[in-house]
């Protein structure tokens, strides 16, 4: 990989992603190794939406490297309120910064952003669009825990609205993964990825319940059914219920399953799922670091 | 020392509050020896609920350790708003740093946090629980200057609703002090902490006026009473009025007096008073640097 | 320059100005060399107003010097909101920090704050007072693309209210500038500040429509008129139309002119003069980083 920016994970070939794993593989086996690499970086947090983890990790990320991070602050202290353009925000943030991270709630922000500065933007969210870095820790801790060849993987949850998913199937289709979609019939993949999916030659088939399939599967990927997206609450319950996961319910599960959740979870996993070898989303949670790690160090590139 | 959380001031010994005094007091002497020793190490800062001195002065100690921290920042810009439970929220951190300080609305918060993960956690406050990083840079304040042996002190204000004179009543059960309390008949201490105190052994004496006592003092440690502890503001006034402190009202105290507060003050203790001998409670709040840099560095442990 | 604090431009004379701009010049032309310099360095962030750039170049000079930044963090969540005074706040942070940066909607608070600390105080904007160091970093951009000597400059826009171009005019006193002020009629330089410049022999023009001088100038300060300050918004489109411009507006301007603004701004200067050699308002934001770095390293001293 060598690249200015990461706005999206399409951009991103087989050969890219597993130069990212690769790197993050080395940092996770000698994390000692790496903490002065970048000690002269300070890196930009431009978050324009909340978020806990994305930021915390890419802090963290950046100070397990050496580094320093200069944040933006939340957007109601900004001059944002001012009435200043994303564009001359990050223009004035890539004078402080060697690098930016950037989150905002409008599809494309980051591209946009990318194109008015000279320094490497990372996407870490652009609304209903791209969140690169996540697919790539998805992907870590898949290949960590079943590998991507021959990969079997089952995703449960909202398939509609959920941008983590589209991107972590499309980025499924540069490996040779068997791709399992279960959902409640309203919240089904969007025509659109379905059709870039198979266009992609990826191997799919959809499901309205877990147990037609879920003995097959390496991974379960769950996600979050949003009770926004029901008209009542009653239809909520009955429909999101049916795609939460206890222990129980992965008796007859490989024993080799992986469980994984890009989290925040609410009721979709029970915490009895927690105590069993299934339980990986916090292990992909704190993959987070790693593989941005990698990611900055690939970006930023050149010992500091 | 050597234990992997700090939850209580109760589950300090008197040898383990000596330990880590003395460490503090070793870093007080000398800073430029310690600023290196955690290089490599992260704090995650979790604050539940807002917080300016507990949070700055752990995040200055980390840094005069030479370490980093990340900071998880305003619950409202958080996960814990999707529903995420305390117990998600410290196993993602947990992936991040070396060790956790939590603070949190609710008792009991920072003992259960503990439970899920593997890092140190540290309770910076638990409601109306414990608070005993405070409790600390108090026994060090008392301990610079009026000595723990032998010590005759008055702690004057809420003592109902006040964590931090609770905690620190009982940790001077550990040492030999005569402890006078002063307060309004409606602030006085709890049953429960009196009784604990008599159980200890303590030597306590209650009043309701200050110059019962005052010139026999070698601590006077004053609290804030607040205005929402009162059905209406004449009455509130009238009460409080009568547990401030001035210049004046210190004139038959002893030369050596140390007058204390946990910060911030309001009338409780008036300006002129800062100019005295006496005064001691901005010491009080700069010795939360060398007291956390030395919890720190005692349960993070071994040189990074 | 050899001074305790920073509170306000009027207090620098031209060689403290020199030596200020001539440091950062230094730091410019080799970053690298200056990135250890305050390795042990705790720079303490007291913003009680909220902010975006003046906080993050701060926060971005002190690290850029090796050094750690603390932030109070946002107003709402301090002590401050339990009535805590400025002065008990900033005798708490000294203990934290080695400096402060203080901003604050009082004018005078910098002043005060910084007779109750030791620790040097830089003061980051005081309401309708001073901001010292955004005058400096004015100056330098001037200085590094038209030169302080034989200057002719237009400061157009809300010249009433705004304290950036008060301050940047009475240091222009301090060199042999040609001063021109373009607003309109409503908005135009406080009789008391046009007294200043006159008992300080400035050459001072004032004008309502930037044409009668644009071609002669060697630098346009443009600032931003605010909506607020008009009884209607009819009045204020009428107005403040008038003094925004374009590239086109700069076809008559010497090849020469550099155009700043001290940021954000809406609709003031079109996109269109971005692309233009003359835009140097970005330029002059990122100035921020070597200027700041330049004051802290002054004022901080000897190296760590």
């Amino acid at each position: 990989m060598r690249q200015d920016h990461l706005i999206s994970a399409a951009q991103l070939s087989r050969t890219d992603v597993e130069a990212v794993l690769d790197r993050a593989a080395d940092i996770d086996a000698d994390r000692e190794a790496w903490r002065r690499r970048h000690a002269g970086t300070v890196l930009g947090l431009c978050f324009f939406e909340p978020s806990t983890r994305t930021r915390m990790s890419f802090d963290t990320a950046m100070k397990r490297l050496g580094g320093r991070t200069v944040d933006m602050g939340p957007v109601d202290s900004t001059s944002v309120k001012k009435g200043e353009s994303l564009a001359d925000t990050v223009r004035v943030v890539e004078g402080y910064a060697d690098a930016i991270v950037l989150r905002h709630p409008l599809e494309g922000a980051a591209k946009m952003a990318s194109e008015f500065v000279d320094v490497p933007v990372i996407n870490a969210g652009d609304g209903a669009g791209q969140h690169p870095t996540q697919t790539l820790l998805d992907l870590y801790t898949i290949r960590e825990n079943a590998g991507l060849d021959d990969l079997t993987i089952g995703i449960m949850g909202d398939l509609k609205y959920g941008r983590t998913v589209h991107s972590l199937a499309e980025a499924l289709t540069n490996f040779d993964a068997r791709q399992h979609f279960i959902s409640p019939e309203s919240l089904q993949l969007p025509r659109s990825v379905r059709y870039d999916l198979h266009a992609a030659g990826a191997q799919v088939r959809e499901h309205t319940a877990l147990d037609e399939v879920l003995s097959e599967l390496d991974v379960l990927y769950v996600t979050r059914i949003q009770r926004e997206r029901f008209p009542d609450e009653n239809e909520y319950r009955k429909v999101a219920g049916q795609y939460q996961i206890d222990a129980d319910d992965l008796s007859v599960a490989k024993d080799s399953l992986t469980v994984m959740h890009p989290l925040p979870r609410v009721d979709e996993i029970a915490p009895d799922v927690d105590d069993t070898r299934h339980a990986k989303y916090f292990e992909q949670a704190h993959n987070a670091v790693p593989v941005r790690m990698a990611l900055l160090d690939m970006l930023i590139g050149g010992d500091d």
